[in-house]
């Protein structure tokens, strides 16, 4: 059963798939947004403890697929499961059954004069579908954060974790149906086939979410052909500003933990621009302290005067996500020069300005066209988890219904409640 | 000038223009984001005023277009300007400009046990791009409610009212002019050509939003070829559902005013769902009353039994937004009938139930998928004007975003801030 061979169907048979589960999908969305609170909590509770039970099947799985496994060993590394990595996934899905409902909040309410009372109550979104590639915990995370919020959701892993995400997606049914919940609220598409992804950008009506999760590729094919809405982002060029009213030693700090903490998440800092006033004095102490941690530097024409041995970097390096210890290296003209530096080659995603100026700190917060923007503090905080959203299904560099981190609350839309007593219009 | 053929560029000249307009409207969004409340009310009023003073030009061109026109006296009528109607539009600039401010709201902020300091915060969209058909009021109303929110808006008008379009837009230029705003915050596309339309769906990064306003085959177009986002309603299939527990009375005027009172808007009421408790008594004196006023009848297989002479609806026929004085009627067993009919035939608009019990009420409001559900009340209040938002760009039947009418509130998204002290991440 866990034979990829054996699992992959024809693309007749996979667009037949998620026909059938999204309409399953629908009904169990139907029955997740009229229950509780404390039921989806259960089934939460419940699918992490079967994570925990199921733990050496999953490994088991999740052998075969590192064995099978041909590539980088970074990518070996994010398909990796251990004991540790999987009570991580249990303990993830217990702190978002842990946190407020997102359901049924009333946002908004007023009266009209005609007596007619109108709210705004939060409900699911629907059906979401995540496209994702080897590490299979984001399944988990997804499916945690869906179940939360009322929503069903169907999952297309990659073929590097197919395996393993087939052991995982049995665990949670197994979860859902101790709970007494509809086991569709989470679907595992039956293969990694590439006729699923083509099935799921071209299901209007079907799927009213399309998350993608992967390299840019995957996010760029996604936004170009989905006929369906996406929350995505592509890239993550995120910037640290250091001005020169900034206390030095705390800039450095949050340059080092931005950078270096870990270089490949999407929110690590991949330029840092520094204030003509202090470039000559603080930049070359910057690169003597990163260079001994390891990091490599590409410098624009002021960088490298401030520091000759600096690496010249191309204009299209400050529009590359490293994905590694690399650091871009920019001198700009105090906060304005910094704004028109992110706001051209930044991803709208998470930057960061360091100064002890308030007014050159909210300056930058209010003109930078991030999702996330940060005085005084790291840029690696650009995180759902660290938002205290319990995880996150992705991060939105889009500027519709949701931008930044989306957690629980994200994943709501909404609903008018019109209350009469037998207005009619005039 | 208002020529027609004048103004009919190439292909490649229509696209140069989008490109260049997105530009100037991307400047003139940052300008608009980072001015006062005060300055753009002040500039709301001073397009008012505009369009006072230049009531005579407007008329004369709008003459020009009805002269030209060649089409059916209710789009004819659509078409058509009278001191009246532009007063109309004068008004409801100012009544937007009296609105709350809907930028810089803090919408949400909290801290988090290492300090950080987050708070989410409302921001223009951006550029939004608006496809409209025949009636030149939609473009001020959708100037103005851009204004106020701080986004730039690109308008590209019908052939059949261009020259009043570019009338008005001349007085709203002017407006902007006197009150120091930017004119490139609402533009108007050279020519009503099918090339603008087709460049604005490919304009990825130039474009934020796109909100198609006309016929159901433009708003397909729009949402099947868009690479940009879309808000848009197809239709509006909405139903009055009369529960037996209802008002008879009640019920009958909610009906009259749902279906009769504009029954081409997109409110207006399409099918009547009737309780089968009820049915044989109430049926019969609804179809009579209405009738009487000029309504037509289509009836499902029970809504026939009840009353004889009706003629008998296709199962599309409840799937069809009539646009005139005609009404489907289908019989339904209580409240759950209704809520599986309106989620089955429904396009997510405007739904209402009439009835005296508040568990009935209370179930139809949480179960039917609809932007906007009433109780005891016409459909006819799914109305942007109704809920009180001065005016609307259009009603969504989507899901994400922003759903029923699209005001000030719903044309803005959110950044976050987040201040810190030095925080670096574990």
């Amino acid at each position: 059963m866990l034979d990829l061979a054996d699992n992959r169907a024809s693309e007749f048979s996979d667009e037949g798939w998620l026909k059938s589960a999204a309409e399953r999908a629908r009904i169990a969305n139907q029955m997740l947004s009229r229950s509780s609170d404390a039921s989806r909590n259960a089934a939460l509770n419940a699918v992490a403890a079967n994570l925990r039970r199921r733990e050496a099947q999953i490994l088991a799985a999740n052998e075969q697929d590192v064995l099978a496994f041909r590539g980088s060993l970074a990518f070996r590394d994010r398909l990796l499961l251990d004991s540790e990595r999987v009570e991580a996934m249990a303990r993830g899905l217990e702190s978002v059954a842990a946190l407020p409902d997102p359901l049924n909040r009333t946002l908004d309410s007023w009266s009209r004069p005609n007596g007619l009372q109108i709210s705004r109550i939060t409900v699911p979104i629907g059906v979401i579908a995540m496209i994702y590639e080897s590490r299979p915990n984001v399944g988990v995370d997804a499916a945690g954060l869906c179940l939360k919020s009322g929503n069903s959701i169907l999952l297309r892993g990659g073929s590097e974790s197919y395996a393993t995400s087939v052991a995982i997606h049995d665990a949670i049914s197994g979860g859902l149906k101790e709970a007494g919940m509809p086991p569709a609220a989470v679907q595992m598409a039956p293969s990694a086939s590439r006729a699923i992804v083509a099935a799921m950008l071209e299901a209007t009506g079907q799927i009213d979410l399309l998350i993608p999760r992967g390299g840019k590729s995957l996010v760029e094919r996604v936004q170009r052909e989905a006929r369906v809405p996406v929350l995505s982002h592509a890239e993550g060029i995120c910037h640290t500003y250091i001005d020169e009213a900034a206390d030095f030693e705390m800039a450095l700090d949050i340059l080092i933990n931005a950078k270096l903490r870990r270089p490949g998440i999407c929110s690590a800092t991949e330029t840092l621009l520094i204030d003509t006033a202090v470039a000559a004095q603080w930049l070359p102490r910057i690169i003597e302290r990163l260079g001994t941690l390891g990091c490599a530097f590409r410098g624009d024409a002021r960088a490298c005067e401030a520091v000759s041995s600096l690496p010249r970097a191309s204009e299209d390096d400050f529009r590359r996500e490293w994905h590694d210890a690399v650091l871009s290296v920019a001198v700009v003209d105090g906060v304005e020069g910094a704004i028109s530096h992110v706001n051209r080659f930044g991803s709208s995603h998470t930057d960061a300005i360091v100064t002890g100026d308030p007014a050159a700190a909210q300056r930058f917060l209010a003109e930078v066209n991030s999702a996330v923007a940060l005085w005084n503090a790291s840029t690696q905080f650009g995180d759902g988890g660290e938002f205290g959203f319990g995880a996150e299904i992705g991060i939105s560099t889009g500027r519709l219904h949701a931008r930044g981190p989306i957690g629980t609350e994200q994943l709501t839309t909404f609903r008018y409640n019109v209350i009469g007593t037998g207005q009619v219009r005039e």
